[in-house]
C-alpha cells in the first residue's frame, strides 16, 4: 500500500543493503550552474558544469542525492584550488560519507595583448579542477586546455616554401596547490608553442603570429617535450601529464602525443 | 616581393573581386565569450558562443574579420532582444555592409521553487538570439530549449500499472518583438508538458511531480500542439515553430515532431 | 479501469483530435542503423543516422512511430538518391500520409592516392541525404561535407615567410538528380581548395600538398565563391548552398561564409 | 636551403633527440575507417574510430605517423578480442616500438526480439577495444556502453501512482580474454536492469516493458551492485568497472555512480 501521508514518506535510499559491496562514487553529474571563478586578480563569472559524488558503503542502500544540488545552489564564494578541500570536507558532512569526489568544468577567458599593435582581446580556455577529498584531506587537480598553433617541421624542412600548420589543443592535467594559478599555466604553455593564439590580430600582427609560427616549427612529440620541461620549473605542481592533439590540416585525422613526467 | 615596412601590408580582403558572386553571410562563428543577457529583473552574467557576419557585395574581395571580434570585445550592454536591432545596425556601420546577421546562444538560468516544499534552484535552458538586420531594420528571432518531462499515454493506457516517461526538449522558434522575455516562453512550455523539471526535489516534490506526469499523459504530437495553442495566447510573438524530442526510455531513438503555426 | 485482454488493448493514437492543427513533421529521429550507400562502382556498408517523419492532418491525434523502425529494419536495398523516392513514396503508404519526410546521415569513404608517390588510401566525408516526398513526388537534397586545406591570402602576402592555414570544412547543400553522385561534388570541391586532404601522405606527397596549398592561397570567401562557380557547371544540381568554415589555426574561433546560388 | 631533389628530403622523425624525456604514447587519433568487428556468429560490417599509438624513447626525435595509417588500411581481418595482441605486435614491428597501444570505438548492433510479438529489430551499442602490448605480450580491454531504462524505487515507494523512469546508460570496462563476447556482457547488463530497450515494441510489447520496468525499479546504485555482480559471474573478465548514468526524467542532470569490483 501506498503512503497518502505526506509526514511518512519512506526513506528508501536509507535502508540498509546487503549485497555487501561498496560504491567508490555515487552522485550527480551534468549540472550546469552560473559560478565564479578565482581568477588571477579578480573572480570571473562563468557558467560551470558539475559533478558531485560520494563514497557509498557497503551497508547503504543509496545516498541523497537532493543533498549535491542544494549545496550548489547555497555555494557563494568563487570556486578555486584553495578552497577546493573547504568544499571536498563540506561533501563528506554533508552526505555522512568518508571520501567525497567533485569536478567543475569551466571557460576561463585571459585579456590577451596582441603581439605587435597591443590590442587587446579575451581568448578562451577550458578548465577542469577536480577534488578528492576525506574529512581530513584533500587532493587537487587541474586539467587545462590550451589551444595553440603547431607548424610542422617536416612540412617546413622538406618543401621550398610553406609548411602545414593548424589549431593544436595542449592539454595539462596535475596535482596542484594554491601556489598555482591556471593562468601560469597557460602562459607557460604558449610560450612553447608554434604561435599562441588570439581574439583579436591586426595586419601587423597575423604578420608576426605567422613568422613566429614558421620560426618555431614543432611535432606533436616536441609540443609535449618541450611543455613538460617548462612545466618542471612552475612550482605548485606534481603528477604532471602533457597531451597534445595537432588537429592536422593535411589529413582528416589528428597527431596525438601524452607525456607523464 | 614582400613587405618588409609594417606600414605598406597590403589589404588583400578590400581588393576588387571580378567573380561576380556575391556572399550572403562571411564573418565568424563558434566565438566564446562572457556576457550578461538581460533576463527578468535582472542582467545575468553567462557565456555565449557567437556567430556575427555581414553580406558582401560581389564586388568585394573579403571582409574585414577582425571588427567582428573587436566590436564584441567593446561590447558592454547587456545583450538583450530590445538592443539587438542596435547592434546589427552598428554591425553595419562597422563592417561598411548592406546586410548584417548576428547570433548568440547561452544558458539561461531560471529560479524555480519545488512545487510542496518551496525549495528553491536553478535550472538551465538553452536559448539562442538571432539578429538579421540593414541600416534601417532588424528582425529578431529567440530559440528557446524547455527541457520537461513527457510520460507516454498509450503506455498509461494499456499497461496494468506504471506508463514509460523521460526527459523531451521543446524548443520554441519565434520571431519576437520586445514584449516577450525568455521567461514567458519557458513558463509557458513548461505549463503544458506532462511536468516540468526542477533542479532541487525534495520527496514530497519528488511524489508531486510522479504524480502530476502520471495525471498529464502527453504524445510528442501533444506536446507540440498544446505548446502551440497556449503560444498564441503570449503577446510578441510571430512565425511559431515548435519542436518536441522526447529520449524515449523504451528505445535507443526519439519521438520527435515540429508544427510551425 | 485497464485493458488486462491483450486483444483489446486501446489504439490511443489513431483517436480522433480536436485541437484544429495539423502537424508538418512527426516521427522517429536519432535512429542508428547499419546501411550500404550506393556509392561510384559498388554499394558501400556504413552506419546511418535516420530520421523518419510523416505529416499528421489536424483530425488525427498520433501516427504509429514502430512502422517507421520496421520499414528501416525491413529495408534491404542500398540507400541512393535514385531509389530516395521510391522510400518516400512507401513511408506515405505505410503510415497513411499525405507527405512523408527522411533523412539519413553517414561516413562516406573514397579511396584516394596521395598525389606522387600514389599510396592510395581512404578518406571520409560526411554526407546527409533528405528526401520530403508525397505519394506521386519527391525532392531529394544532398549535404556533402568536404574537409580541406585552407592557406590564407593575406597572411601569405604580408609575412616574410610561411602562411597560416588549416582544415576547413566546405559543405555542399542541393537538390539532386540521380545524375549525380556524392564523389562528383566532392572531387568537384577538392579542386578549388587550397589543397584536399589525404589519409596516408609519404613525405613527397607532404611536401606536393605543402607547396600546393602555398600556391593555392584561399580565404574563406574565395572558397565558397570558387566551389559555386565550379559546381555551376556540374549537371544535375539546383538550388546550390555552399558553407565553408576554417577552424582558423591563430585564432580560437571559425572564419566562416555561405553563399547561395 | 631547402631540398629540391626528391630523393634527398629529410627524415626529421628520425633524428636524435636530447631532452631526455621518453614519451608514453605517441601517434594518430579520431581516424574514421570502415572495419568489421568479430559478432557472435559472423563479422559485422561498421564503422570504426581509431587510435594507434606507441612509446617513443628518450633518444628518438619522432615516430613516422603515416604508417599507423597505411596499416589501416592494410588491415583486412575482422577485428576482435582474440586477434588484438596479433595487431599490437604488428605495430610494436612496424614503428619499431617496444610498446604500442590501440583503441577502436564502433557501433555494434545486436537482433533482438520484442518481449511478446517476438518481433526482431536491431538495437545498438557502443563498444571500444584498446589494447596495449609489447612485442611478446598484450591486455585488451573491452568498454561496452548499455542503454536501458530505469525506474525509480524512491518515487514509486511514496507515489499513489507512476514512478519517474528514463533512459540510462550502463558502462562496463573490463580485461578480456577471448572467452568473452560483447554480446555476453551486453546480455548480462540487459537483465540487471528495469528494462531493455527494442527498436521495435508493438502495442503488448510496450504494455510488457512498462510492467517489466514498474516491477524492478532500480537506484544508479542498484544498477551497478546487481551488474557488477551479475559480471562476477561471466568467465573471462577481471578488473571490471560498472557506471551507470540515469538522464533523470524529472531533472536537466544526470545520477551516476561508478563501481570497481
Amino acid at each position: 500500500m501506498k503512503a497518502n501521508d505526506l509526514q511518512l514518506l519512506a526513506d528508501v535510499q536509507g535502508s540498509p543493503d546487503s549485497r555487501h559491496l561498496p560504491i567508490q562514487k555515487v552522485g550527480v553529474r551534468r549540472l550546469r550552474h552560473p559560478m565564479r571563478w578565482q581568477a588571477k586578480g579578480q573572480a570571473q563569472p562563468t557558467i560551470g558544469e558539475f559533478t558531485f559524488s560520494v563514497e557509498l558503503p557497503a551497508t547503504k542502500k543509496g545516498t541523497h542525492m537532493s543533498r549535491f544540488v542544494t549545496l550548489l545552489n547555497q555555494h557563494e564564494a568563487p570556486w578555486s584550488v584553495a578552497d577546493a578541500p573547504r568544499v571536498g570536507k563540506l561533501l563528506c558532512e554533508t552526505l555522512e560519507a568518508e571520501r567525497a569526489f567533485f569536478e567543475v568544468g569551466f571557460a576561463l577567458f585571459v585579456n590577451k595583448a596582441a603581439p605587435v599593435s597591443g590590442v587587446s582581446s579575451l581568448l578562451d580556455y577550458h578548465v577542469t579542477m577536480r577534488c578528492e577529498s576525506t574529512h581530513h584531506d584533500a587532493h587537487v587537480t587541474l586539467v587545462v586546455q590550451v589551444p595553440v598553433t603547431s607548424l610542422c617541421p617536416c612540412s617546413k624542412e622538406i618543401s621550398a616554401y610553406g609548411a602545414h600548420n593548424q589549431r593544436s589543443h595542449i592539454t595539462i592535467t596535475a596535482n596542484v596547490t594554491d601556489d598555482v594559478m591556471a593562468e601560469d599555466i597557460i602562459a607557460t604553455v604558449e610560450a612553447q608553442a608554434s604561435s599562441e593564439l588570439y581574439g583579436v590580430l591586426k595586419r601587423h600582427d597575423e604578420k608576426f603570429v605567422t613568422e613566429r609560427a614558421y620560426d618555431n616549427p614543432k611535432f606533436v612529440e616536441d609540443l609535449v617535450r618541450d611543455v613538460a620541461l617548462a612545466l618542471k620549473k612552475l612550482p605548485g605542481l606534481s603528477q604532471v601529464t602533457v597531451e597534445a592533439e595537432n588537429f592536422e590540416s593535411i589529413h582528416n585525422h589528428s597527431a596525438y602525443a601524452i607525456l607523464t613526467l
